[in-house]
């Protein structure tokens, strides 16, 4: 089991914090997504293994919760491992530790594999030399609360940001990550002083890319303790939904 | 003078990239800040020495010339030293080095120091302990061409910005590089592709903060190998000047 954890070590770094010296959701989403990949590549089914069969790895589900985040200069380690594999979907799990061992958080993502060409989701049943099924460790599972179940009742129209270069990745889509920033944004400096966002959950649908507008809505019946998102493009597809929950101390 | 000068080595990562794979120059600006940052702690003047004295450093103007950057998985080292020190002001400068000793570019920096509570600059003459004068490194210079002087003719409204949570570094202010990156913005990715940008000039005048709308100007007469760029608060503060050169070959 030990084998197939990944381990990547870390320091907050100056101007990878936000203003209150916290290591930013950015930066730490971002760093997920590193190790992923990094981790993937190890066992042989990364990004540049996938891409030469004409496949990429899509996220359809994220969710970090991290109730204390390190601060400047704290040391971090982002552990990672495959959790499942099912037909269309593969499920990555992450602990982020601090050095005595304990955790300052943890989070789940879900992945599927896509043909480039046709969009479609290949069976992951189908990988050649079975490597993806044979670094699973199916008795380590991240303690994170299952997806919150709600939908927005009444979507208002909060703000709408023209997706541009700087927010594409590598494979010139809006980064996952960005859509996040983009929920976080909604949030006043007040009200994330006062009630820190604590778990972030994302439901990705479409991908966008530059030029496209985006759309973000909230509910209006929202509470502190728990807003709800949804991003479209200004053509009405759904983009992602995301839930930010908040802390009830500051 | 070795001695004198820091070096920190990195590896382009996945999610620190652009679309085309290659380091994103919001990436290396944050990494050439916090490099100066660790430095200045280094010797003695970083931002948690300073700020017991409530004094803080701002950067001032910044130029960062490189050709062609490192692509996913490529190493650089970021070397930085202090190459003069005035009354009120500082040149810091940096070579982004590749394994073989050349040089993908460089940058150079100049930074103030300032009393957080008057916002005055400090005279530099007077650092305690002559830290900063010690560490210098008058007889290396990082081989950049001198900053464009030049101002814009036709201003002209492209975008408006409303500087958030995400926006903000540890000061509590909008990062200096995420002005670059809004400047960036302005370009297409097919315009990014054709002629990539290869140096930023940029011009720090005053501070933003959470809340504050950044109107985003550019000059109607730029031509395509040098866009001009102005970013104001709707207030009519002039935020910053910006200049991005581009490539004559996609």
């Amino acid at each position: 089991m030990e084998n197939n954890i990944s381990k990547y070590h870390f320091t907050v770094e100056p101007f990878s914090e936000d203003y209150r010296g916290n290591l930013s959701w950015g930066t730490l989403g971002n760093l997920l997504l590193r190790c992923a990949s990094l981790s993937a590549g190890t066992f042989g089914f990364g990004y540049e293994q996938v891409v030469q069969r004409r496949l990429a790895w899509v996220l359809s589900r994220l969710i970090i919760d991290v109730p204390a985040m390190p601060r400047t200069g704290e040391q971090f380690e982002i552990q990672t491992w495959v959790k499942s594999v099912y037909r269309q979907f593969t499920d990555r799990h992450y602990a982020i530790m601090r050095p005595d061992g304990t955790a300052y958080g943890h989070a789940v993502s879900t992945w599927a594999l896509i043909n480039i060409d046709t969009r479609q989701p290949v069976d992951l049943s189908q990988m050649p030399d079975d490597q993806l099924w044979q670094c699973i460790v199916p008795e380590r599972e991240a303690p994170i609360a299952p997806p919150t179940r709600l939908r927005l009742q009444t979507p208002e129209l909060l703000a709408e940001h023209k997706a541009a270069y700087t927010d594409l990745d590598i494979n010139g889509h809006v980064n996952s990550i960005r859509y996040i920033e983009l929920l976080l944004d909604r949030i006043s400096k007040q009200e994330h002083a006062a009630n820190p966002v604590t778990r972030i959950e994302m439901q990705y649908a479409a991908e966008s890319g530059a030029g496209h507008r985006l759309q973000i809505f909230a509910d209006r019946d929202s509470d502190d303790a728990r807003r709800l998102y949804v991003i479209k493009r200004d053509d009405g597809t759904l983009l992602c939904r995301g839930i930010l929950h908040r802390s009830n101390n500051g």
